[in-house]
């Protein structure tokens, strides 16, 4: 019997725990699982007979090795500040490691030391990253092996609300850290290329300078960009390519209203807002307006707004943004916490909801002295509040990785993520027997 | 005979070093003077016989521990970051110390040392600060006095050009280092007080929400708001009061088109440009505009401005924006630098210009019921491009106080700023006597 050790299972563990007990009984797999909160491990399992829950502290080195030793594969889904912690344990007890989250530097550093374990450690193998990676690679590849050259490559991803409970005016519901969300950005300058220029935008405008994306039957979505699309280069090969632009798919009133929020500075982080416990949503509001006698806050943020952003106005009424009768009791909170929290109180998913997770690349390339663009795009919707598309798209191809992984599969060592055809083929079409599935579409341009 | 010792010549030091040699004479002081370039400590004493120029390396302890032990008063003209560390030689030594630089963490933490050394070490006893707190302290002072409440302070203070010589659509020329012109704003969102409501306002929007003030027979001019305007509560004794703000002044021209820069994240110093040396001003700017094919970048500029900034155009296109012939050459430069030095080229100060010096406070009280105001006003025009109104008045408070210091009329001890009125009345005086003077003009509300 194998014995996959599964540490933490929030969110995005739900699907994979799932794909991994259906197949543990015709595997022979065993697996422990250990959370902070020990309920939701046992109402994910339902007491599956190949499923045990641990109840170690997973963050701390002394508890967390002996319980690797024990285990044939090890899978992350901590906070991505462990993973590289959670690395060196592995190398030590030569164990194989899955993570989804981004190869940090501290991660990279490590990959000698995992190839001397004779151990892999795969990384960001979710969804962004992960089968972002996986579904232009394999487009990719196709071109260059077809001897063309790739000129143009553009990639979106969002978690965004299926159509059906698309229901209020921002067009978006959190169906992932909020924190993130209104945090998305702050990262630094995007940079990305566009026909050879390199383009940077600051955060003040990144939600304002934005890609229009229409897909057919899902109707329209804007991109903005993450923040480095050039890193890309090297990663995917693409070298000389006049344009590379990595972004996040949302819905254009989304991006319109959350741009006036980083323009009136209400998305900083930065400092402590005073009295902040006494503040109602409209005095939150007021705090980044002029003070101007006889006028009120809705006039000074119209006159903010300006004529022709007024079609936003109804959203921000809708938030609650000009509510004085309640205040947000959050002592010490900066804006970004205020804000998340109004957002938050608006915009959560209700146990009726469906997310929609939307993938979408666009790759334009010369074949024979053509121009040629092919678009591929990918559109998850969630089962329930706990196997939301987010998990199933998240957990999905971790554990279609574990199993290649278990089975020999894989016979990459060291530090890497799902870029090669031998790791990102089987895990597509495993993907698309289990509904996630790219429709690509090729034209001239 | 009495040792002066003064770290560092740069621009400021050059009217302090002339007003403490003209008295050097009648009383009986050496000063000693060390500086990185000797030949600008020449130039500016011209064989005074009361002058020596150093050459020992003012930044490194042991060697400025020594020449601190044989001198009665050190003033330091070095970077603001060097401070701290002379003051704990001057502790060590026990020979009081005059900076023009804010006071730090560090350097406030060595207060208790400076008192038990009997030393005095004065700070921000420049122009802003300096000037700025020994005005305001002095109506305010008058102010609470009279028993009158005070509901209100404002309080500006820019360098810029004087009008005979303001002959650019900016009406700006560096008459400061460019560098902390370029980046002025960066360290956090700008907080103040607007009649009992907190206000904030991020950087981006730093030069766009301005305070106009007009100054009669100068026109008119901007404010920004400095970062923490709140911290003077404290310093200046105005507990509960309705409006704090300090703010920086400039010719509107100069901000709104600086707000223009900052809005398209010319201003980051946050990362190096991709072929910065190859970058002609025209790239640079269209780095940071999206790429449209067949439109100009003075079209796509222009589209960004929106119409009702399009008054501002004329100034760009002056300061060589658009210029796609000459390339910066500097490897490596953040946009930052880049602007810096495209403004530089255009903004800079010719021998026979000129700068100006503004100051402008503005007091609401309420006496006996009746609501009233003051306005406290200070203009200082330079002599010349080594005597310009910056260094006389960065300088001669500093110089006034060495005086003082050297006879014994001040009384304090410890770590201090020149708030007190037996400090800033006879300084304020003596400026008088030098030109340094403000016109005050009281109303009734």
């Amino acid at each position: 019997m194998k014995t996959i050790l599964i540490l933490g299972a929030g969110l995005s563990a739900s699907s994979m725990i799932r794909y991994l007990l259906k197949h543990s009984v015709a595997e022979n797999w065993k697996l422990r699982i250990v959370d902070r909160d020990k309920n939701r491990v046992l109402s994910l399992t339902e007491d599956h007979e190949n499923a045990e829950a641990l109840t170690f502290d997973a963050t701390r080195s002394d508890e967390r090795l002996p319980e690797i030793e024990k285990a044939d594969l090890v899978i992350s889904m901590l906070p991505a500040r462990f993973h590289a912690q959670v690395a060196e344990d592995c190398i030590a007890a030569k164990k194989n490691l899955i993570t989804p989250s981004y190869i940090s530097a501290e991660m990279r550093s490590l990959n000698q030391k995992a190839i001397d374990a004779g151990i892999v450690i795969m990384n960001e193998i979710g969804v962004d990253p992960g089968i972002d990676h996986m579904s232009a690679m394999k487009i990719i590849d196709k071109i260059k092996d077809a001897g063309d050259k790739l000129n143009s490559f553009k990639s979106f991803c969002g978690g965004l609300i299926a159509e059906e409970h698309d229901d209020n005016p921002w067009r978006y519901k959190f169906t992932w850290n909020p924190r993130n969300v209104v945090l998305a950005g702050k990262g630094g300058t995007a940079m990305f290329l566009d026909n050879h220029e390199y383009k940077y935008i600051p955060y003040n405008r990144l939600f304002d300078r934005l890609d229009r994306i229409t897909i057919p039957g899902y109707g329209k979505f804007v991109g903005y960009p993450n923040r480095d699309s050039l890193s890309y280069m090297d990663t995917y090969g693409l070298e000389g390519i006049g344009t590379l632009y990595r972004g996040t798919l949302r819905r254009p009133n989304f991006c319109k209203g959350f741009n006036v929020f980083t323009e009136l500075g209400m998305t900083d982080d930065s400092f402590e807002m005073a009295n902040a416990s006494q503040l109602s949503p409209r005095a939150f509001l007021n705090a980044f307006l002029p003070y101007i006698p006889n006028l009120s806050v809705e006039d000074k943020f119209k006159y903010f707004l300006r004529e022709d952003r007024m079609y936003l106005y109804d959203q921000f009424e809708w938030l609650g943004i000009f509510d004085a009768d309640t205040n947000f009791g959050f002592e010490g909170a900066t804006p970004a916490q205020l804000l998340e929290k109004l957002m938050v109180r608006k915009m959560s998913l209700s146990e009726e909801d469906k997310d929609m997770l939307v993938m979408y690349h666009e790759f334009e390339y010369e074949h024979q002295g053509k121009n040629k663009k092919i678009v591929s795009s990918m559109i998850s919707i969630g089962e329930d509040p706990i196997y939301t598309a987010m998990s199933n798209t998240v957990g999905l191809p971790i554990a279609i990785c574990a199993k290649m992984i278990l089975n020999n599969q894989i016979n990459a060592t060291g530090v890497t993520l799902p870029i090669q055809k031998e790791i990102y083929e089987p895990i597509l079409k495993t993907l698309e027997e289990n509904g996630i599935v790219f429709n690509e579409y090729e034209s001239e341009l």
